[in-house]
C-alpha cells in the first residue's frame, strides 16, 4: 500500500459522516493506531506501545540502544476535522522506515512515533501524548473534563492502558534515547498554496496562551421591559469586548507584531437562553498565538484590562479559568540544513516558513531534543473536513525526509543524544 | 385558599429545581391548568376547555350568552422562569369572579380565561393560545419545531386536545362573545419598584420584530495558521455587528425613540466548535421592540444594512429566517378610566405606564376587542426565577380589577360586543 493509500484507508475508517473524528484517547484514535500497527507488521516492522499509550514502530531486527532518530506526529483529530493533520506525518515516517530498511545498519536507530492526544479540542489541553512521554504533563491536567462534561483525561488515559500514576508523578517514559525528533506535517495555513511550494522547512513554532473558558455574568431579564440603562447584557458585553480586541489586533499587526486571536467558542446557556430573555451569561474561549512570548504576555494583559473596562461600563463581571500556555519553539538549524540539502539534491529547493500552529515538535524542542519539521502543501487549512493534500506533495515531503535521514550515513551529527534525564534508563 | 396561596401552590408543583418551567402545551402548563380547575371547582365555579386547549371558568349558574367581560392571562412560563408572569393574572381573575359571585345577575357575564402558549421560548412563536382562539394563528406556525428540535407545535397542540385542523384553517373558536378583555400582569421592568407604585394602568403594549434564528456563515480553519487577512471568522463578524447595532440603539434613544434590542441566543455549533478552530458558524436571535411600528421597521432595515456591510468586509454571509412581528397595541381608554376610578375609590390613585413586554391583551386589541391591562409591582424583572410579587400588591391589583368590573352595574359600556366574525356562532 502506498503512503497515500494508507492515509485514505484510515480516513475512511474514522469518518463519522460529517468529518474525520479521531478523539484523543478515544475510539477513532485507537482505531487509527490499530490500522497503523497492522500495516506496519505486514511490512515486517515491530510495534510497541509506550507507558503513555503512544505507538512506536521500528525495523524488527534493529534492537540497538544507541540514540534514535524519531520520526513522529499524532493520530488524533479535532471533532469533524480532516484526515491529514497529524496522520500524514506518521504515515510519512513509516514510508521512510520502509525506504531505508534494507540498509539500516549504516544508520543510527530509526523509530516512528505515533502520538496520541495532540489536539486540545477534547480535553482543553494540547500535546498530552508527548508531554506525558517526557514527564512534563502537569498532574492537574489528569482531572480535565471531556468536552461533553463527562469523564476526565486521566480516565481516558487509563482506558488506553497508560500508566496514569506514573504520568501524574511526572516520570519520563521515553523507551529509547532520542537523538532527534523529526515531524512532517501539512501546512495549516494558506501560504504554501499561495506561493506554490510543495514542501518547506519550518523555522519555529508559534506559542500560544489560552483560556478555554471565560464566563461573562450579567443579569437575565425580560427583553421588552428593561430599558437599556438598567440592562446587564452578557452577549452585548462580550460582543463589545471581542470587537475591541479585534481592533487592537488589527493595529498590532500594522505595527509589525506576529499575532493571531481566536474566540472559537461563544455560547449562551442552551438550557435557559431564549429570544425574549436578556442574556445573563456567556461562555467563550480566547486564544492568542505568536512567535514572540512577550507579545503573548502583553496581549493577554490587554484582554484583562479591556474586560475590566467592559465590566465597569456594563455592570457585568468576567470569570477566567487558569490560562494554558505553550512557549514558542525554535527548530534545530542542523536539521533544517539537512532538509535543505536533501531538497536541493532532489531538484526541489526548500523555502523556510514559521509554523502558526503548535506541534508536538515544540514539546520535544522545549525538552532540549533537537527537533525539526517539514511542511507539505495543503489547501483549505486544517481542523476541518476539507483538508486537501495531494498525493505527489506527500511523496515529495517523504523524499526530502528520507534523504535528510539517509544523509546521516555520510555525516552523522555531533554529540546529538537526548539529555540523560529523559532516557528510559535514567527514569526514577 | 387566598389568591397568593394558590399561586404558591402551583409554583411549587411546577418548579424544576432551577426555576418555574411550565412548557407551552407541555407538562408544567397542563399541571397548572389542572390545579386551577380543581381549585375553581372547589369554589363552585364551572370549568370548560375551548377548542384551542385554553381553560374557561365561570360562575356555574351563569349560562347567559350576552357578551362577556373576560379576565385572562396565560399559565405557561419560559424555561426556568418565574411563577408570577402570567399566572398572577389568572389567579386574580378567579379572585374577582369569587368576589362578585353573590351578585352576578346585576353584572354582564364574567369569564376567567387561562391561556396556553403565550411564551415564544418553546416554539419561537408568542400568543399561540390567544391567536388560535381568535382564528389568527398562521397555519405555518403549526410546523414550528420545539426548542430542542424534536416535535412541532401542531403535535403539541394535538396532545393537549386542540382542534388542530380548525386552527390551521383559521377558524375563530371563541366560546362566547367578548365585551372586553382585561388582564392583570406583573410589571416585567423595574419602573414600578423604582417609583413606588403598587398598581398601574397600562396605556399600550410595545410591538416587536424578531428573528428567532440568524446564521452567520464564515469559514473554519486552524486558529494558529490562518493570518487575519485570510480569515472569515463568524464570531468576530457577529460581535462587530452587535456592537454596531448597540451603538445605533444608544444614539436612537438619545434622539427620543422608544426601542429595546436583544440578542438572547448566540451560539457556535456545540458539535464542532473548539478553542483552536476559527469559528465558521454562529447562530443568534435578534429582537427589537418599540411602541412605534415605524421604529421597528427602520431598525430592522438598519440591521439588514449592517449585515451587508459586515458580510462584505469580512467575507461572511448572513441567513435570516422569516421575521415574526407583533404590532404595537393601544389599550381601551374607557377601561383605563374605570381602573383609575376604582383606584381612586380605594384611596390608591393609579399612574399610567406603557408595557415594554408583549401580552395576549395585544392580540385581543388587534382583533377589535376593547382590551385593558393592570400592572402590579414586581422586583427583579421576569423570565427568571427571581420574580418577586408581594402578597399585598397582588391583593391591591385584584381590588382595583374587582371594583372596575363592579362599576359596570352603575355604568354599563355602550355597544361593547365582539365583532360578529369572532363569535363562535359566526364561525364557518
Amino acid at each position: 500500500m502506498t503512503p497515500f493509500d494508507l492515509l485514505d484507508r484510515i480516513g475512511q475508517a474514522t469518518h463519522d459522516g460529517l468529518g474525520i473524528t479521531r478523539e484523543s484517547y478515544g475510539e477513532g484514535e485507537s482505531a487509527a493506531l490499530t490500522l497503523l500497527t497492522q500495516e506496519a507488521e505486514a511490512m515486517g516492522l515491530a510495534a510497541e506501545t509506550d507507558r503513555a499509550g503512544n505507538l512506536w514502530l521500528r525495523i524488527a531486527a534493529d534492537r540497538r540502544d544507541a540514540p534514535a532518530v524519531v520520526i513522529g506526529s499524532h493520530v488524533d483529530s479535532v471533532p469533524q476535522g480532516g484526515n491529514y493533520d497529524g496522520l500524514a506525518g506518521v504515515v510519512a515516517g513509516i514510508a521512510v522506515l520502509q525506504a531505508l530498511a534494507a540498509d539500516w545498519q549504516s544508520l543510527p536507530p530509526l523509530r516512528v512515533l505515533a502520538l496520541r492526544g495532540e489536539e486540545s479540542a477534547w480535553y482543553g489541553r494540547a500535546y498530552v501524548g508527548s508531554l506525558a512521554l517526557l514527564g512534563k504533563l502537569p498532574a492537574a491536567a489528569l482531572a480535565l473534563r471531556h468536552r461533553t462534561g463527562t469523564g476526565t483525561l486521566g480516565e481516558a488515559l487509563a482506558r488506553c492502558g497508560a500508566d496514569v500514576a506514573a504520568i501524574g508523578r511526572g516520570e519520563p517514559m521515553l523507551p529509547v534515547r532520542v537523538a532527534a525528533y523529526l515531524e512532517l506535517h501539512i501546512e495549516q495555513g494558506p501560504v504554501m498554496v499561495a506561493r506554490g511550494w510543495p514542501v518547506a522547512a519550518v523555522t519555529g513554532i508559534r506559542g500560544n496562551l489560552r483560556h478555554n473558558r471565560v464566563r461573562c455574568l450579567g443579569e437575565t431579564g425580560h427583553s421588552g421591559a428593561v430599558p437599556r440603562w438598567l440592562r446587564h447584557d452578557a452577549v452585548l458585553a462580550v460582543a463589545q469586548l471581542l470587537a475591541r480586541m479585534d481592533e487592537h489586533w488589527r493595529v498590532l499587526l500594522q505595527m509589525g507584531m506576529d499575532l493571531v486571536m481566536t474566540a472559537g467558542i461563544f455560547t449562551t446557556p442552551a438550557a435557559s437562553h431564549a429570544v425574549s430573555v436578556i442574556p445573563g451569561e456567556v461562555q467563550f474561549s480566547f486564544e492568542v498565538r505568536s512567535q514572540d512570548a512577550e507579545t503573548l504576555r502583553r496581549f493577554h494583559a490587554l484582554l484583562k484590562q479591556e474586560c475590566e473596562t467592559v465590566a465597569a461600563e456594563r455592570g457585568v463581571r468576567f470569570e477566567f479559568d487558569e490560562p494554558v500556555a505553550s512557549a514558542p519553539a525554535t527548530m534545530d538549524e542542523g536539521w533544517i540544513r539537512r532538509f535543505e540539502s536533501a531538497g536541493a539534491g532532489l531538484g526541489q529547493p526548500l523555502e523556510r516558513l514559521p509554523s502558526g500552529a503548535g506541534h508536538d515538535a515544540a514539546v520535544f524542542a522545549a525538552a532540549g531534543i533537537p527537533s525539526a519539521m517539514l511542511f507539505v502543501r495543503n489547501a483549505h487549512g486544517s481542523h476541518n473536513p476539507h483538508e486537501a493534500l495531494a498525493r505527489e506533495d506527500l511523496d515529495a515531503g517523504i523524499a526530502v525526509l528520507r534523504d535528510a535521514v539517509a544523509s546521516l550515513r555520510a555525516d552523522p551529527p555531533v554529540g546529538a543524544i537526548a539529555p540523560a534525564s529523559l532516557t528510559a534508563e535514567a527514569a526514577p
